[in-house]
């Protein structure tokens, strides 16, 4: 840029956040110059706490600020039922629908192997090993309705094939081919209660 | 959030930025902290440097590092003609297409009595001093070609008629309703070319 490294070095920084090209950044940075020097430095502290704090949940591989997630936490919540999701925004939008009182395993993935995405990398053996230490009696399956999301549910339900454990899937309501994370709460209750055993 | 403070505080923070809502900020948190950890930590230094290390050009009232930005410390580039433009970004554009050589004052906005900002806000008396000064003879209007922008450009011409500088206006090329920071860099070298003295 012809006048200012550090507002050279803030564009290109901002291009690390998704969907963000050159020109976005650019108006970005100049935005956040011009009237929210605040919040770019509230952004900043936020930023750099995170990127050094988060971790995962060692039980549910949520992302976590401490060992364990509050959910995980919750004594209340280990009553036997685990509801599998992909990503933390879906767990984040079945919180919020508020129909579900169990825990949680985030697989922060989908089986994907062309993109070397196997068993391991999702925590299949680490889920495997919360279903018999906790006693669990019911898988809800409430990975995405794709291609990629139904293939991992299978692979877990067959997983689960000779343990003593109900295995379903969450049923009606969602639209095939959409993203968990943006259902309304809703038609996400819905899907709850109309949840059913899964078939081959 | 259900299960980090961390990951809340980082996704209000980035509500800051202009055109993110509480949906793109979670995509955002999101995809740092799954895989873009160097490159969120990096923007944190970044923004944390150009929040705190980013002032005026004290000549030109563009963004810069140091009192002067590089372009006001060229001294080739004092030839008599400054180029007005609302934005920095506008001035990137403009440097990118290379047909200028002269020197900038950036007023970083228009006139928008409604908004109460006037002559003082957009530096026009610190434009009148450079012009006296610096012995200019030549005033490119290059703000933007709408209402604002227009009335603006009139304005400042009003207040040089008893100088002798000529006062020239981008012409033609510039789509008119657009922003300069949009047009191709072919076409503001023709604008640049084209310019013809301010009629009223
Ligand atoms: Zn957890
Ligand atoms: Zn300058």
């Amino acid at each position: 840029m012809a006048f200012s490294p550090l507002v050279d070095e803030l564009v290109e920084s901002l291009r690390c956040l998704p969907g963000v090209g050159q020109k976005t950044a650019q108006r970005m940075a100049f935005h956040l110059l011009e009237r929210g020097r605040e919040g770019g430095e509230r952004l900043a502290g936020a930023l750099e706490q995170a990127m050094s704090g988060v971790r995962r949940c060692d039980s549910c591989q949520n992302f976590a600020d401490t060992e364990l997630c509050p959910i995980c936490q919750d004594v209340s919540r280990r009553n036997g039922t685990l509801c599998i999701v992909e990503s933390p925004s879906d767990l984040l939008a079945l919180e919020q629908a508020g129909d579900y009182q169990g825990g949680y395993f985030v697989l922060m993935g989908h089986l994907s192997p062309i993109d070397g995405i196997g068993p391991e990398e999702i925590g299949v053996e680490r889920l495997l090993r919360r279903v018999q230490d906790e006693n669990v009696t019911e898988i809800i399956l409430a990975t995405n309705p794709t291609v990629e999301g139904d293939a991992t549910a299978h692979y877990i339900a067959d997983r689960l094939a000779d343990r003593p454990v109900l295995v379903t899937r969450l049923a009606h309501g969602i639209p095939v081919g959409g993203e968990l994370g943006y259902v309304d709460g809703f038609t996400l209750g819905h899907a709850f209660r109309g949840r059913k055993p899964l078939a081959d």
